[in-house]
């Protein structure tokens, strides 16, 4: 930027006719300048427009109100636009309160934390927002061992009780989600309501089948019965149009709540290709749920933005005081053609 | 963070027993400092592991290595996506180079405006990146006058010559995109094939649009026929199910082009429900078009993302001499089922 056309503390000084360190004292110290001297200061610093640089205020607060966020690799773009959503609230949350996000990359946690530290390095931002828990974090140890500030997008997923594990967080009850999924389907009639959820190992995909399997449990189903009913697959639209192939040969399903929008696809492609219907549900009510009128649950991501923010600022302006530091917030079902078959 | 867990200038001085003033002469001026206190300084700054911060280097250099740009409001998420793809790639690329993207929010040119002048003030950035051009954009405008280093990802899009479009951007040649739709419809047989494209006022859809007519003509098809071929409708799925019907009933096409997936959709989803096959090419390459199997056209975002960059870093470090400013780039088709109708 061309220095003509920004006012600096060298110009106020110079307009003002006094030294560089006597502006700086009326801006910091004005106890230690004589009134008539603030007054011509103040005088030039309005003449000119001058306002003192993010730096500068930065070095006298300490603060840069600056949020960092990992951006995460597109995956099949599909599930990733619920992250993408996240960011866009959060952007515009952490805005209206006067914060910025910064990006960064990192592809793995080891590399994510070693961009924190770059960042807090070089970078003076005040705080992180962390996504994609899991168990065993050591991304949150990390950050809370050296009292950065940060929230979690996510639960911890470890053990209750885990020392490292008593950080803020904001999550979505998952559980809840594909229960009021079953409910909606057996208000529609359906009782054998089968499951295509993910391999063993996420404890994200893991909550979500407990939902549904409870909510079976619940209607009288036994659990010979649920394991028939229950595939688990890697996501995808092909993996889920495998996968409620061999279980509607295997346990005929009327019904199919899935732990995603993108096997969900692969579902409800094969069920319309059928002589008999088949209800289809998803997961993460994502745009190409809105476009094949895909039945869905929603997560509340403005919200969760909004309270993450909330857990942030609490931690670095010391508010919040007794307020919970931990948020689950429930889902809801968005109900569109696939549930309602003929 | 814990003023106890990061070494600061203050630690530094006690430590070596020198002043803070010292400390910083040590660093931003050693000729000032004799050579043994130089040493213990800097055995001080090692001990501790001190690093300046980015906000005293900043005021140093002048130079805060962060870009703003500002994040689109979420749209139907299907056409959006490419916008978010494009931030994908450019944080990654500017990481790649020691930069850092910062997001903020605005509902309109005007507001965007606004919060150059907010972010320039209080957030130093060095530079912009800017999305969605369209004609007699007053925002490049804006950051021209004020010598604010910015590159678009768009073209200007007004009449050439026009004094303030003479600004670095990077663009992805729409029109290229569908006469490569048309050109491989043609090899599979297809004569007429249709278009559905967005209303007048988008130059981004007029150039998608004179692509599409421009390939049909040379192909020998009359003027008469490709108005009867071509409908202008707003953007969105129901929107294209509903333009297609209307053509299908007008000229009977046995082919589509689509502006957008989202068009493309509607169309794939009429064209499946008829016994006469009806060949489909969307626009964009979304995760929707790659989850239903639309042949679609792919702009090649990452490359896209890093010449922005390239542009950008040109102004800030002088460099690139020569190198043309402005950038257009060709699309690619990606082919799927949708196109190869039986």
């Amino acid at each position: 930027m061309d220095s003509t056309t920004r006012p600096t503390l060298e110009s106020v000084a110079q307009r003002a006719g006094v030294s560089r360190q006597t502006v700086s004292n009326v801006l910091n110290a004005p106890h230690l300048v004589r009134p008539e001297t603030t007054d011509r200061v103040r005088s030039a610093i309005d003449a000119l427009g001058y306002r003192p640089s993010a730096a500068a205020r930065q070095l006298r607060t300490g603060r840069s109100r600056v949020v960092g966020l990992r951006l995460e690799p597109v995956q099949d773009g599909i599930n990733g636009a619920v992250l993408d959503r996240f960011l866009h609230a959060l952007t515009e949350s952490a805005q209206a309160r006067g914060y910025r996000v910064m990006l960064f990359t990192a592809p793995d946690d080891e590399r994510e934390i070693a961009q924190y530290g770059e960042l807090l390095d070089t970078a003076d931002l005040d705080a992180f927002v962390l996504t994609s828990t899991h168990r065993d974090d050591a991304r949150a140890a990390w950050l809370a061992e050296r009292d950065v500030p940060f929230v979690t997008f996510g639960r911890p997923w470890s053990a209750p009780g885990a020392a490292t594990d008593d950080h803020p967080w904001v999550d979505v009850d998952g559980s809840a989600g594909t229960r009021a999924a079953v409910e909606h389907l057996r208000r529609l009639g359906h009782e054998r309501i089968a499951y295509l959820g993910w391999p063993d190992g996420s404890d994200v995909g893991e909550d979500r089948a407990a939902g549904w399997a409870a909510a079976m449990v619940d209607a009288g189903h036994d659990a010979g019965l649920l394991r028939r009913l229950h595939a688990r697959v890697p996501d995808g639209v092909a993996a889920g149009a495998q996968a409620i192939e061999r279980v509607l040969a295997d346990a005929a399903p009327t019904a199919v709540v899935c732990a995603s929008d993108s096997l969900a696809l692969g579902a409800l492609t094969v069920g319309r290709s059928r002589d008999t219907p088949l209800a289809v549900v998803g997961f993460d009510d994502t745009p190409v749920a809105a476009a094949v009128g895909l039945t869905s649950v929603a997560q509340p991501l403005t919200e969760a933005a909004h309270r993450a923010l909330d857990l942030l600022l609490d931690q670095l302006d010391g508010t919040g005081g007794t307020r919970s530091k931990q948020v689950l917030l429930a889902p809801h079902l968005v109900e569109r053609a696939s549930s309602r078959t003929p």
